[in-house]
């Protein structure tokens, strides 16, 4: 993609009402614009983040043996007063009448819509167990939306349903999407930790946030710093044999938020092994049985010719949220540092003088091979002088910058910088092509966590 | 995918809401769910249709230099004041308050958004042209919603908006679209015809429909014969070009829905020309000059130092609606007849003895060998009577079947049925992954459009 042909629109300033960093870059990055409190238009630079953090979600529960469809955004208030949510939710829900006066409202979450979908079809346990998921704009009218898209008015998110004939089946969806949470946020380079939530007035183990460690997050977790790093399921991992290993193996070291703290626990944890960080929600997990099922009798014949009203769980992923806090976990005073598998680009070419015939040629040749080989480039070719291009190089973070001028192209060598270092290495331009596909590829495959 | 893992709640009846084939086999096949009057949800046959069609969209758009932004679903009213359309939009605009009494709305259309944020960042005509495009779900709240996702209250749009800095410059921009279109429906294998459409107040040449050929469409078109089959760009058309040739080429022949019918040119067309037919609008593009870029003060500075207001040009796509044009052009009484390009899977795999050991082995390595090679395949591994799950492959639409039993392996052999044709043929075993992958590949390339 050619900068001159593409449609980034960055700012030099930093905009007053952004306090935190994710919030501002992604504004002066040209990758966001407010269109009302709490509710943004996408740029090409933004939404070319969000795409790619959509296809890891969706790869990940595809793994997982989640279904995808779309429900739509506008529901009927029906089916909230069947749940008995329709009254009992607050002011975040946006309500609306059609032009004939019925009650509508747009979905902030998807629980009674899912339920009803499968109670029209799902009769029996030999149907079950079902997994199904989407990715969808939700609507939660914020009475102090802030902080950009991580506390927005209208989002996107990917939520699943899990439905089950029996409570040990139930468990064992509940593991899958613990499961594949891990690879998710790693894949996009994250390190999130699930912690125990607050189960409510359903009780048991089966509630997990996962939180990204980042050093602004907005709640205190505490937890064993042998949660830090631990290997996590393979590509190979298989979803459908025993999850409780794996399961065990990240439940049953300390971690919780402040709200879930236990001293009695963390004072059992050796005082050299304690953590105290700083996180930012971006998933949650939680069984909740029958808590809609009952009331909409969404109910199966199990094996023993008993009906009985479905075991669920729901699951859910703040896809963009995503964004902000990968910025808030990856970057520096000039601008986020994009992980490979979440980059808008892999690379920000920049031609130092468009109208050096030489230089553009070797910038055009070096293009056409990197996106040959599928590597995403942003190619600078505009004729701005060469300290606002990098400056804008550095603001939208791409992993690599190729920086091409006359004058290194007589010694034969260009410029490579990775941006997450800094670091900045001369290279002959003539395997520069081969030399910079070899380390986009090794980065994205490290992400891809074979 | 395996079925027995899928979510395909097929229905047996004709549902008597239904009246066109296309509703009732969305209904039927279990593609999509009426949530609400004209609200559907898209159920996981249905959406893997959608987002193919989303993808060929998405192919062509960036082809012909438009790049992809995404605006909110709702949005604030005061910029429709600007334009003046916050009154003039009738009952259709589903107009909302937030809760600090804003009023907002579920947009309908997005000129003013985008508008609003190009006049942002834009201000000298170097910057342009531009062509930004989104595709978001819209929400008209129809009177009378009807035909399934042909004419629902929340459907799936692209619109495209163009910018340039003088009239010639935006004829130029709406020609790229022109030719876009062409290349966008031949490519889901439909045929479509650009017909000249009502330019209101604003007059001109340019603006068109693009209407599907289907017997049961909702328009009467009038059309010279030579317009059927007619050559397209192919995938080494060169956008930057001139594109008046292949404009005229198109517009030169007679071409009109019966509003716009003009029966003193349609005299002039020899009798053994004409053809009347049926036809539903899949696409409009407009060119609309300064109509809203006037108002709301959207100025550039041209190389001449004046300031004018941007040469503004919409393109639209019912990408949802696409679905119906579909199946009304391709079905037959027993489902629809999906072209590869946008099929929601490849191959229909039946399984007719799941319990033989033998048939459940060929049948898995068949299907492996098909996804290694990039095949979609639906594997019908469900335990069902054969005549059922003959019913609901047809049902499905699935350009190809395999017919996998115990009897035919005794003598080798495998069944293809050719959805388009109903041709059904023996193949042996041995070679038979070789065989259909070479075919489902033709199939694909003839669609590519190369």
């Amino acid at each position: 993609m050619r900068l001159s042909s593409f449609y980034l629109p960055t700012l030099k300033e930093n905009p007053v009402e952004a306090t935190i960093a994710s919030h501002r870059f992604m504004l002066r990055a040209g990758m966001i614009r407010q269109e009302a409190a709490g509710i943004y238009a996408w740029l090409p630079l933004g939404l070319r983040v969000l795409r790619k953090i959509e296809k890891i979600v969706r790869e990940e529960q595809e793994r997982a043996g989640a279904v995808e469809l779309l429900m739509p955004t506008i529901q009927p208030a029906d089916l909230w007063s069947e749940s008995g949510r329709f009254d009992a939710y607050g002011p975040e829900m946006l309500r609306i009448q059609d032009r004939g006066g019925r009650d509508m409202l747009y979905g902030p979450t998807n629980e009674e819509m899912i339920t009803d979908i499968v109670r029209a079809n799902v009769k029996s346990y030999k149907q079950l167990p079902k997994m199904l998921y989407h990715i969808q704009w939700k609507f939660r009218d914020e009475v102090r939306p802030r902080f950009g898209v991580m506390r927005g008015r209208e989002f996107l998110m990917k939520d699943t349903y899990s439905f089950d004939a029996s409570p040990e089946d139930a468990r064992k969806s509940y593991l899958k999407m613990f499961a594949a949470y891990l690879r998710t946020f790693r894949r996009m380079g994250l390190e999130t930790i699930p912690v125990k939530a607050d189960p409510g007035p359903i009780g048991g183990d089966l509630t997990h946030e996962f939180v990204v460690l980042a050093e602004n997050g907005e709640s205190d977790i505490y937890l064993h710093r042998g949660l830090i790093g631990k290997d996590i399921p393979g590509s190979d991992f298989d979803f459908q044999g025993n999850l409780e290993p794996i399961f065990s193996d990240w439940t049953s070291l300390y971690a919780a938020t402040d709200e879930m703290h236990d001293e009695a626990a963390w004072g059992e944890v050796p005082d050299e092994d304690k953590l105290s960080l700083r996180g930012i929600e971006v998933g949650h997990i939680f069984y909740f049985g029958t808590k809609y099922s009952e009331p909409m009798r969404a109910r199966v014949q199990t094996a023993e010719g008993k009906e009985v009203p479905m075991e669920m769980g729901s699951y859910g992923i703040g896809v963009s949220r995503l964004l902000g806090a990968l910025i808030e976990a990856h970057h520096d005073e000039d601008g986020p540092k994009w992980p490979a598998s979440v980059a808008p680009f892999h690379i920000g070419l920049v031609n130092l003088k468009v109208a050096d015939e030489e230089t553009s040629k070797v910038c055009a040749e070096l293009e056409a091979s990197l996106e040959a080989a599928g590597i995403e480039v942003l190619y600078e070719d505009t004729t701005d002088r060469a300290g606002e291009k990098f400056a804008r190089m550095d603001l939208c973070g791409l992993p690599f910058q190729i920086v091409v001028g006359p004058r290194g192209l007589k010694e034969g060598e260009l410029e490579l910088k990775i941006r997450k270092t800094g670091e900045k290495t001369s290279i002959p331009v003539d395997n520069a092509a081969t030399h910079i596909i070899k380390l986009v590829q090794e980065e994205l495959q490290l992400l891809a966590i074979a």
